[in-house]
C-alpha cells in the first residue's frame, strides 16, 4: 500500500455481534471521513462466557478476514475480546490494533476525584482482572471494585430493557457497588451503554458513568494522525461503512439502523471459521 | 464394524452446551448398558438466537467429530438442531439419527384430551414452526400454540433459578398461554426441564407437561433393538460415559456434575471447527 492508499483505507472494527456498533457509531461521528468496515461474530455471540483460547481464536480469524478488505487499524470494539485477545493479537499481527479496555481505563481514571471506580463487565472481562490491571498501571492507588452482570446482554437483546425485571437485575448486580463510595464506573461491555440511563438512574448522580467509546474513537484519531494515516475525505465515496456478520445478517441489520445515524446497507454473511 | 463391534458402539448425543445433559441422563437411565459420547459446543451456545444455515453447519461438524468415535447412532439432544437441521443431516449421513421434536410431538399428543398442545421453546425453534408441523402430521386436528422464551436459557445459566425475576419472566412469557385452555405443553428447549417445577406451579396442575426426554430414550430403545445394535452389557467397562465440548470444559464438567447421576470424569475439549 502506498500513503495514499492508506489514507483511505477502512478501518476495521469488530464484536461478538451488534454490541460494537455504540463503538462504530462514535468513531463515525468523531471521524467523518475514515471507512469502516464492520464485523459482528453474530454466529458465536455470546464471548462473554467463554474461555481465553477461544476469544483469542475468534479474534484470529476475525482479523485475518478484516486483513483481506484492507483495513490500515483495527479496533476491538468488545470489552471481552480487548480484555483476553488483544495481547496476544497484538503479538501476532503487523497492524495496529487498539481495544476499549485501555481508553475506558483512563477516561475512569480521569474522571475520579476519590480514586475510586467500579467496573461492570461480562464474567470473562471480570474475571480476566483486566481493568484493574490497567487500572493500577496508570494509577496503583487507586481501589477498582469489578462486578460481573452476565443477565445485561440478554435482557438488552430480547428487548426487556423498559421491563420491570431489568431495573431488578440491575438493581441485584449493582447493589453491594452502590453501597461502596465509588465516584466512577466503566461499563465496560458494549451492551451496557443500551442499558445507560436505568444503571444512571440506580447508581445516583454522585457517580460519573464512563463509556469507553468515546475515549477509543479518540484514540483512534489521535493514532491515526501520529502515523500519518488519517482519511483527508477526498476519497468520494458513496458509503463509507459496510457491514459483515457470521451469521444472522437481517436481524443485524434491523438492530444496526436502530443504533446507527445512518441508514445501514446490506449486511453480508461471512464463514468466519474459514479464516 | 462387525455386528459385534456395532453393539458396543457408544452413541453419540450432542447438544448445544449443557442443557442435553437431560437427555444423556435419561438415556443413562433407561440404556444402562449403552457407552455415551457427548458433546456440548460450549463454543458456539446458544443456538436458539441462531439461523438454519449456521445451525446445519454445526451440526454437521459434530456428526463428523463424533463419527470419529465409531458411534452406531446420534441423539441430537438440542430442539433447536433438532427442528432446523434433522432433516439436513439424515440425508447427508448415513447413520441413525434421532432429534427430540418427533418424540416430543408424540408424547404431547398422546397426553392431550382437548387437542391443544403448548410449546416453549427457543426462537429458532418457534420460528421453525417445527412443532406444529410435525404434531399436525400425526394428529391434523390439534391446536398448537407456540412460544419464544428466550431468556430462560441464560436465567437458568446464570443461577438465577430461585430469583423473582425468573418468576416474573415466566409470567411473562407465558401468560397468554395459560390463558388459553390448552392441556399438554412440552418443554421445548433442553434447559427448560430445569425450570419445570416453577413453570408447572405457574401453568397449572390441569396442564400436563411433557419433558420430550424420556420419549427420546424410549424411542432410542426401540431403534437399537430394531437394529440389532443394542449393547447387552458384556464389554465390562470402567466407565461408560465420556464427555467432550469446544469450550471451558471444567466449567461444564462442574454443571454435568450437578445433573448427572454418576461422577462426571474429565471433559475435553474439541477444536470442533475443523470438523
Amino acid at each position: 500500500m502506498n500513503i495514499e492508499e492508506r489514507k483511505t483505507a477502512p478501518i476495521g472494527v469488530f464484536d461478538s455481534g451488534v454490541g460494537g456498533l455504540t463503538v462504530a457509531r462514535e468513531i463515525a461521528r468523531q471521524l467523518p471521513d475514515e471507512n469502516i468496515i464492520y464485523f459482528g461474530d453474530t454466529a458465536r455471540v455470546p464471548y462473554g462466557s467463554k474461555s481465553q483460547n477461544t476469544i483469542i481464536r475468534f479474534s484470529e480469524q476475525i482479523i485475518r478476514f478484516l486483513r483481506t478488505k484492507q483495513v490500515k487499524a483495527i479496533v476491538i470494539a468488545c470489552n471481552t475480546a480487548s480484555a483476553l485477545a488483544l495481547d496476544a493479537v497484538r503479538d501476532e499481527f503487523d497492524i495496529p490494533i487498539l481495544g476499549v479496555v485501555i481508553p475506558g481505563a483512563r477516561a475512569a481514571v480521569e474522571a475520579t476525584r476519590n480514586k475510586k471506580i467500579g467496573v461492570a463487565g461480562t464474567d470473562a472481562t471480570v474475571q480476566s482482572g483486566m481493568y484493574t490491571k490497567v487500572i493500577h498501571a496508570m494509577a496503583p492507588d487507586v481501589t477498582v471494585i469489578e462486578k460481573a452482570c452476565p443477565l445485561f446482554v440478554p435482557l438488552v437483546e430480547e428487548g426487556f430493557k423498559e421491563h420491570i425485571v431489568t431495573q431488578e437485575v440491575i438493581e441485584y448486580y449493582l447493589e453491594s457497588m452502590r453501597s461502596t463510595d465509588i465516584d466512577a464506573m466503566i461499563l465496560g461491555c458494549t451492551h451496557y451503554p443500551l442499558l445507560r440511563s436505568k444503571i444512571r438512574d440506580y447508581m445516583g448522580d454522585k457517580i460519573q458513568i464512563v463509556n469507553p467509546a468515546y475515549e477509543t474513537a479518540m484514540d483512534l484519531k489521535k493514532l491515526l494522525h501520529e502515523m500519518d494515516m488519517a482519511n483527508d475525505g477526498s476519497d468520494a465515496r458513496h458509503s463509507r461503512y459496510s457491514f459483515y456478520v457470521s451469521d444472522a445478517a437481517e436481524k443485524f441489520r434491523k438492530f444496526a439502523n436502530t443504533v446507527m445515524p445512518f441508514d445501514v446497507p446490506t449486511t453480508n454473511v461471512v464463514n468466519i471459521e474459514e479464516y
